[in-house]
């Protein structure tokens, strides 16, 4: 039996939880507020990392989710914009120097992605593409049971691909990406659009809508919030077809807030990717469908991460 | 010393080599006219293989290009444009059973990657982007030295990849793709368009346009053709920054025809590459180049194939 430490910095809590072997259920699980903007994350990361360490076993390795960008090669967290004070900080070496056993980095995004290929709605698959989408995009991609890092652990960054050239400006900066086209704050902002442009809808009475909001308003019969998943998803679609068409995985996994709105965002999705896939031949046997882990896929992707290392050593 | 006979089904010729081990120098090489449209595909196939099989050697294994869609898990070629009596065509297990030795499939694309990889621009990269730009776009991926093929087979599809939705439509049929926008009939029909809106150059006296006289135009300083090279140029290089976002390789290689139309689409490209990527560490130590076997890309492919097959059995 070998114990594992998993921890997952989350946008408000640093979670630490220790697991036996593949036994998803934790022997011990903890959380702090991540008050990531404030000094002393490595130190409130050190406790809740202590809080949750096992007394009575040896512990094998910490694994760990982050934020990127940050390198997985070499753990380096590079410039998370959650966290101000890491700049090129070297997070899994500092664990290691504390704790004294090794520890393993991946961005969330990437170790969600193993996590459900490993625990959850992914097992049994070979190619797996994962998708969160919440107020942005990211992207895990696994080809022949192994995670897709690249040259430099920059890949997978499937938020940030063109699917509109000159089209609206993504959180990066840059125009036409599909984050900027079919994330949370792209609904909302197409709502604001019409509104400014007269379209009528219940929402022009609401102050700082967000995209649960939308989502409430088209179930009750909102045409313009209707239409603004609608048009997340045509995009969507557009942007699942070139996936398919550069990795031609056997599953999509979607996971992250917006995706638990159902058919609002599914049904419009579906019809764009079958209506966009240029080679029926993808669809076959194509599995689309929800993560199955929720908030733990940080955790348990953490999990397999130093799991699957140790055993490579 | 083992000896591998390869074979590339080309637009116009099918050729086929033998070759000793890695020396890529063959041994024999032979080609006859395809008459792809004509029936008797497959019987001009053995003919020349024949022609080129060494008669002094034993053949270990035979590997094979053609255009795809294809199946290389299975060797079957799905439905070739090229070849319109292919349809469902088993060819690997055809021509296993009449020469007596494996054979092994994959899509040209793919396999001049694999052939750049192991003995072409490629050499020492674990992680390749190909891309062959002549009347089509065509893609071939190598991460951690394998080629990516997905679950059908079907990934790397790069040409055939959204960049703007809604955009021009493609030789397959649907909207936007990056070959729609970058290939050789893109730069063409950029030009009759401009021309028809009334934009004076002296290609508007030119009947059947092809890309090549567009580039002559431009070195002689003509704006309009200037002007196709550069939009195929900017269209590329957005295509290109989602690839590194997607794959992030530590090498992006051109091939095909337009590829050798130098600094007219290779500026432009550059200059859209680097004000697309979102992170400017995807270009550190990124290389940049053409292909360095040219015709013969295919046929080494054949060869890396036939050899990496044999040495998994």
């Amino acid at each position: 039996m070998s114990t594992f430490v998993a921890v997952d910095i989350g946008g408000t809590h640093i979670r630490a939880a220790a697991y036996e072997s593949d036994n998803i259920t934790p022997l011990t699980h903890k959380r702090t507020r991540s008050h990531a903007k404030e000094p002393g994350t490595f130190d409130r990361l050190v406790q809740v990392i202590e809080s949750a360490w096992p007394k009575d076993r040896s512990v094998e390795a910490i694994g760990m989710a982050s934020p990127g960008p940050l390198d997985p090669l070499t753990g380096v967290v590079l410039a998370t914009p959650n966290i101000p004070e890491w700049i090129n900080f070297p997070v899994t070496e500092k664990l290691s120097a504390h704790f004294g056993v090794p520890a393993y980095l991946d961005n969330d995004a990437n170790l969600a992605a193993l996590g459900e290929w490993k625990f959850g709605a992914g097992r049994g698959h070979h190619d797996v593409l994962y998708l969160t989408i919440s107020t942005g995009i990211g992207g895990g991609v696994i080809i022949n049971d192994r995670l897709l890092h690249g040259y430099h652990g920059l890949a997978a960054e499937l938020g940030h691909v063109v699917v509109l050239a000159g089209g609206p400006t993504c959180s990066c900066g840059f125009e036409g990406h599909l984050e900027a086209l079919a994330a949370g704050p792209a609904i909302v902002r197409y709502v604001r659009e019409q509104l400014e442009a007269g379209v009528r809808s219940e929402l022009s009475s609401v102050n700082n809508l967000n995209a649960l909001e939308v989502a409430e308003a088209a179930k009750r019969g909102d045409a313009l919030a209707r239409s603004a998943y609608e048009r997340a998803g045509e995009y969507l679609g557009i942007g699942v077809a070139s996936f398919l068409h550069a990795f031609d995985p056997s599953i999509v996994i979607f996971g992250g807030g917006v995706s638990r709105s159902g058919p609002l965002l599914f049904e419009p999705f579906e019809a764009s990717l079958r209506a966009q896939v240029f080679n029926s031949r993808y669809l076959e046997n194509l599995v689309i469908t929800t993560a199955a882990l929720d908030d733990d896929a940080g955790l348990l992707g953490a999990l397999a991460l130093a799991q699957m290392k140790q055993s490579n050593q």
